[in-house]
């Protein structure tokens, strides 16, 4: 019997409320041997008021040594084992610009690019466009109708833009038609078996197409496509967990997450604080909040460990907002680390609490790596976490008799 | 998605250096309530240095409370789930006299006996005759010639031997012709199918020539056989981690547990002293190394924990030949433990430092069991380890987008 199997079987409703707050790249690394971390660096009363009321951890986002991406990352917390579920790099640069996949769809990454007359690339990024003309080439590439299936292109910036198949009988067994290499054509596309074959088909007549629309406007002169990727299928939170959830999230990448696995995804304006206020007015519409908050990955990413220390600390004052709701499970945790030191995503444990009335407390007393070391939750796999939120929240009943 | 495909997707090549040094058996117990382990009493500033500087944790090399042999307890170090793959017994005992198997072979484990007048076992280790005589029976039956098969016969110590049958289809679902009991015939070799079967013949008309040469040399006057073995199939490191790795171990079991894994095995003296050297000069060469050091299996073995804990501090004084090098990921762990106190294998987690300069440093000062329960990699299954060396390394691509 595998987890959601279980959660299917054992879930109950009630009137209880969860959040989960989840810091986008939380865990961090000191700079210097025996140095503080990040989230150890920052003062961060109200978050060490919920460690010393409630119960801390480690989160391994997949395995051991894995670096998630953004989509694994989420998928974990949300409930759902990242290797057995995956979300494609085309319906993940969807998501990111908010287009709205469906279970029809196949969408894939396009680059803009150079061929000489004979049809070779000569740049693979068509000399790096303005993100203004990758628009305009786009809105041409929009004429291309292909019999049997509707084709939507949406830049994303400079050489990047999305294309979308949608049509009956899709897959997206289909190579790249990126061949990584100047000096070669593009390749062509060609489907792995039938379904994706006839992918591979609409997609040839497409790149047939945008090399004619696109034909006398060089640099930017002929496509490549890659990472094709099928609308996943995933049930529902609501129908694995029981959870009516909401989504409160800024950016559009996590909101295309959350939706795919059936929660609402709500307005929620531009700050932390409008995130709060939405979550105040809809918290008797929901039983699961997601939060989703950028800045301590962003930070990360940049290599600014001051920044990442600020943004934590803006973080914690918000904290007494969602206190002031009473919900029954507060979790705050990262879908992965991105610890300024590295630049990057990495592999290492995040630091997580779970605070509930029926959690059995540990003995950490502020918030980050080294204190939550030694919680109560341990070291454990993300996709465990909504399991321990739902029995917080009296939503699991027992297991056998 | 198991490991090893999330692995063959991930890995990427570079520069960097991982060296696993495995001293054998190196987990152990107090003698006394409260008291020391052999790693713990052990003077090993060496060590410990690079525990400061690393993380550490406790390695489970197979499951809670599961004893390993060499086989499963280095595969799991290797980055091989030791539940999956399994090498039996004839494999083992082949490779432990340094014969060479190859994928067309099948090993099997024998034993001299005495058999009566109506081929009836009266003794099943004929004796235990001396080690010489074990070398003058197996020439004899060197000349057995089996048509179809080559038959090698290698003399391993007393009662026992080696027989390698190799030819094309054979397989090993091939029943002991032991019959562990005195006063009955040794059985008669069956298959469970048509390729067993094939080595079933070939095994049933060798015990019968070698019946026919030792008819006159009582005691060891027959033979049975046990635990066939078929060379497992397993991709290399190579083809799963994309790493030259290289072995430099001094028995003949570990050289060969590498070799079946794809390492390349180097000459490589006779003492620690001799391996390190060997260390030095591959240097260049290789991304991967793996050091074998027998002693502190072999100290735990006899119950000499005094024995032990030198051999440990013998380790520790190599360490600086290592850090010299400048590797870029320092593994110090064992296959399993050895508690003197047991005398035996023993199922007790291992003690594990990681040392690299992306690692999340933890308050571990000095190495050794209890202070390892509290290192930053937790309890972990030794399958892992690999897979956060190459994290650490910076070998493993980001999963998903």
């Amino acid at each position: 019997m595998n987890l959601h199997d279980l959660m299917r079987e054992l879930h109950e409703e009630n009137k209880s409320k969860i959040v989960l707050l989840v810091a986008d790249g939380l865990g961090g690394l000191p700079l210097e041997l025996g140095g503080k971390t990040e989230l150890e660096t920052a003062r961060t009363p109200n978050l060490d008021a919920l460690v010393r009321e409630g119960v801390c951890g480690l989160s391994l986002p997949v395995l051991p040594g894995i670096t998630p991406g953004s989509g694994p990352g989420h998928l974990g917390l949300f409930g759902y084992d990242p290797l057995q579920y995956r979300i494609g790099r085309g319906i993940l640069e969807a998501l990111g610009i908010n287009f709205e996949v469906g279970p029809r769809d196949v969408a894939v990454r396009g680059n803009f690019c150079t061929v000489d007359g004979e049809g070779k690339i000569t740049d693979r990024r068509a000399g790096r466009p303005t993100t203004e003309r990758c628009v305009e080439m786009c809105q041409r590439m929009r004429e291309i109708k292909i019999p049997g299936v509707e084709v939507f292109v949406e830049p994303v910036r400079e050489h990047r833009f999305v294309v979308v198949v949608r049509g009956d009988g899709l897959a997206d067994a289909v190579n790249d038609t990126d061949p990584q290499a100047v000096g070669v054509a593009p390749l062509a596309a060609k489907g792995a078996d039938a379904p994706s074959q006839k992918t591979a088909d609409a997609v040839n007549a497409f790149i047939a197409e945008a090399g004619r629309v696109l034909k006398e406007h060089a640099p930017t002169n002929m496509v490549t496509l890659r990472g094709f990727a099928r609308y996943p299928k995933i049930d529902t939170l609501k129908e694995i967990y029981g959870l009516n959830a909401a989504a409160i999230a800024v950016y559009p990448m996590y909101k295309g997450l959350a939706r795919l696995v059936g929660m609402e995804v709500l307005d929620a304006g531009a700050t932390l604080g409008d995130q709060m206020e939405t979550l105040r007015k809809v918290w008797d519409w929901y039983d699961f909040f997601f939060l989703h908050y950028k800045y301590t990955d962003s930070t990360g990413e940049d290599g600014n460990f001051p920044a990442k220390v600020e943004v934590i600390e803006r973080l914690d004052a918000e904290i007494p907002k969602v206190r002031a709701l009473n919900p029954d499970v507060i979790i705050v945790t990262g879908d992965h680390s991105t610890p300024s030191k590295l630049k990057s995503h990495s592999w290492h444990p995040v630091p997580t609490i779970l605070w509930a009335d029926s959690c059995r407390s540990d003995r950490v007393t502020e918030f980050g790596e080294s204190q939550c070391l030694h919680g109560g939750l341990g070291r454990f796999e993300a996709k465990h976490l909504l399991t321990l939120a739902m029995a917080h929240a009296g939503r699991l009943a027992k297991y056998g008799a």
